[in-house]
């Protein structure tokens, strides 16, 4: 074992942080944790504390920590065969028994599952099939991408542009300009209070069909949306959304992903959010819950109307020229196996479901009140609490006040992880779908100081 | 265990693989090998195939398979903490060691690594960096990329548009009008036989230089290759080339992105091709062998004078907004910890410069006489042999016609795994760092074989 202070000095002068201020950290100005362990919703660092992780990661230890199921199923993985590629036709018993358990659970009408690593390359691979489609189908104009602001769709130049969010386009020059934005489903942050939710959702349908006119229907391929919308404030959609939108799509032949990294395999108390919410996606978008993070793995599920043409393509021009040399790695398989098991026998889905109403509806009475919370809305294991200056009319904090990054340094140091979501004073929660009743007792009251210390 | 008949099933109907031609595989055409597991240079299947793997899978297990000292090492990990984020300066043992470890090997000038997946996300985050870096700077307008046709580089949207091969851009839409492609230093291919290497080397220089004249120093924000192509042929550079290029670059204030990602933690007999060739880079892409794929994980080693200019973009616009949930993972660093060590310890890299002469040297006795054999050529633990239709006149044979793809086929009859390059009739090796010469001998046997087998 290293003593801290070693490691903590190897850390800031050499390892560069995702997502750091990067000059503060490499000169210790920046927090710094170095995280040891877990079990069940926590985790211990080397400074020996234990924190309630109400955010799962980053959303992604959906099963909770510590599950020796799932390390004993990479342990074995990695002695058997740790490594050999999914190219022109090559598998192992791993990545093939997991494309079956996958497609048991997507929705009817999906045809195949393409493993990736994360949830931003399967968004990187949606793109590009998207494109081939429409090129096999002789409609090379047909390219453009509508997403929404406050979308979440990855980091990378492709993915950050559809992700709908000023930190990861400002200095980046993005969004590229295959990527246009619609209006995001976030009723709490409607234009016209008075709007009801039916008439708000009227109004972001007017608004995609107005932008479809604008650009012509012939321009766009397709359309990306996450069920919930989730870096941008966990968002849960207003009253009828989804099945408008999907018939604005249909109308105009658009194609319609459906990003489940967040919500794929039960955040939402529900195996996946499209049925969740009643839609028929072309591709859906999968990472985090796939794994339950404990090794690195990602799903694009390809529809059939989207498969059939694909078929079509390579007889017509050969092998598909996309894949990345760690495709349906055989750890992340295992270790997807082993996660997806322990799901159904836990019943996670439906304590999602269930513990998930139970956090959201105690938040929202412990904190419903406060003159400093405007909202707090969920929907399963997802739940957010939205500060404002002035609750009646709705009034914002200046971000420059960093309300909510106060809040959850304040929930830290009474030993409870949330997230400052980016854009917003904005609590989020995303705990492990293992979350007990009297663990979401411990997460709202700490929530309930927290805000009090900060904001009165 | 499942039978492989339902096995076989399973794969080819729910089962997405990457580069594959989709349609035949579905219907049962296509081929079809499940692995189930490997010792050394061997892979096995589930036919009972016992296969030396002249390609360490994508040339990337430069240890060789079931290597326990790995594998031990990520059940350890698993077992202790299969995962944490890194973002906000978070980390683990595992993934702060690792750094320390790579900067310890890495050429003088690098300053921080940045961790991500696979090499495709790896220069995602390099384009972006790059990006940023020119706006930080002020210089809006400095942001083309040029890359080198033939060059590798990934299989994204941007990543694709990088690579210079045929395959990864048609019906794709790619390459992006961000990225403009110079001459391949392919000596072989030069377009006039009578060029001495120096002469070719001017030549790529003067066409790289024409390229900067027509486009705009100003406009031009960077440069990437490969220290030698690879999946483009592998072909070493001509006489000279990375000193002359580098001096282009330096002349116009253009980075330079070496794409170590085949080439890095020693398969040239060197730890970093960068130092091999005598090239200061300011991002070196990195994957493959960084965990000889027994876990997902690639590194962006950002240089210095890059470094300083993030701080200061951080220092002003504050967290830098780009970062993969799986950033560092701690299986991948734990993995990477215990191969790099492994490397150490077996004398890899020495071996790599060794035998992998060896096995050029065999080669190019072996089979540099025959009429179609056009070049036998190598670099450390790599080797190419182009077939030719006429050795004197330097004809191709026409791509239809396949050969390379029928003496790969041969070859694999033969128990020999040799990868068909994509784009001329051009056999691959990259064997496991840890090639034995006699496992080279085998390797050459086979060679010989399978081309009077195809080729008379």
């Amino acid at each position: 074992m290293l003593t801290n202070d070693q490691l903590a000095k190897w850390d800031r002068e050499n390892f560069f942080h995702p997502s750091t201020n990067l000059g503060q950290f490499a000169r210790g100005e920046g927090a710094q944790r170095i995280v040891t362990g877990g079990s069940g919703v926590h985790i211990t660092d080397r400074d020996g504390n234990r924190l309630l992780d109400g955010f799962a990661g980053l959303y992604c230890v959906n099963v909770g920590y510590g599950r020796t199921e799932i390390s004993e199923a990479i342990a074995k993985q990695a002695h058997e065969l740790a490594y050999y590629h999914a190219y022109a036709g090559h598998g192992s018993e791993a990545s093939i028994t997991l494309s079956k358990m996958v497609m048991d659970r997507a929705p009817k009408n999906m045809a195949r599952v393409y493993f990736g690593l994360g949830g931003s390359d399967a968004n990187e691979t949606n793109i590009k099939l998207i494109w081939y489609y429409n090129n096999i189908l002789g409609r090379p104009e047909k390219k453009k991408i509508i997403s929404r602001w406050r979308g979440y769709h990855g980091s990378g130049l492709m993915t950050g542009s559809l992700t709908g969010l000023e930190l990861f386009h400002k200095k980046f020059d993005l969004p590229l300009a295959q990527v246009i934005h619609t209006e995001a489903p976030y009723y709490f942050r409607r234009p016209d209070l008075n709007m009801s939710e039916a008439q708000f959702t009227a109004h972001c349908v007017a608004e995609l069909e107005a932008l479809i006119e604008r650009e012509g229907a012939d321009t766009i391929a397709a359309f990306i949306g996450e069920p919930v919308l989730g870096t941008g404030g966990i968002v849960p959609p207003p009253e009828g959304y989804w099945p408008a939108i999907q018939k604005v799509l249909d109308k105009h032949d658009i194609l319609l992903v459906v990003d489940e990294v967040v919500t794929g395999f039960g955040r939402l108390g529900s195996m996946f959010g499209s049925d969740h919410y009643g839609v028929k996606p072309d591709l859906i978008t999968s990472a985090k819950g796939l794994t339950s993070a404990y090794a690195p793995l990602s799903a694009s599920i390809v529809g059939q109307r989207m498969w059939d043409v694909l078929c079509q393509g390579t007889d017509e021009y050969g092998v598909l020229g996309h894949g990345w040399t760690y495709s349906a790695h055989p750890i992340g398989a295992a270790a997807g196996i082993a996660n997806l098991e322990l799901i159904d026998k836990l019943g996670l889905v439906e304590n999602a479901a269930s513990t998930g109403a139970y956090l959201v509806n105690t938040m929202r009475e412990a904190l419903g009140d406060h003159p400093n919370v405007g909202e707090v809305r969920g929907e399963g294991m997802l739940c957010a609490v939205e500060l404002v200056a002035e609750r009646d009319g709705r009034e914002f904090f200046d971000a420059s006040e960093g309300k909510g990054a106060k809040v959850v340094a304040a929930m830290l140091e009474r030993g409870v992880i949330a997230r400052a979501m980016p854009q917003g004073d904005i609590l989020g929660f995303a705990p492990p779908l293992c979350l007990t009743t009297e663990e979401a007792d411990k997460i709202v009251s700490v929530t309930k100081d927290a805000v009090a210390a900060v904001l009165g």
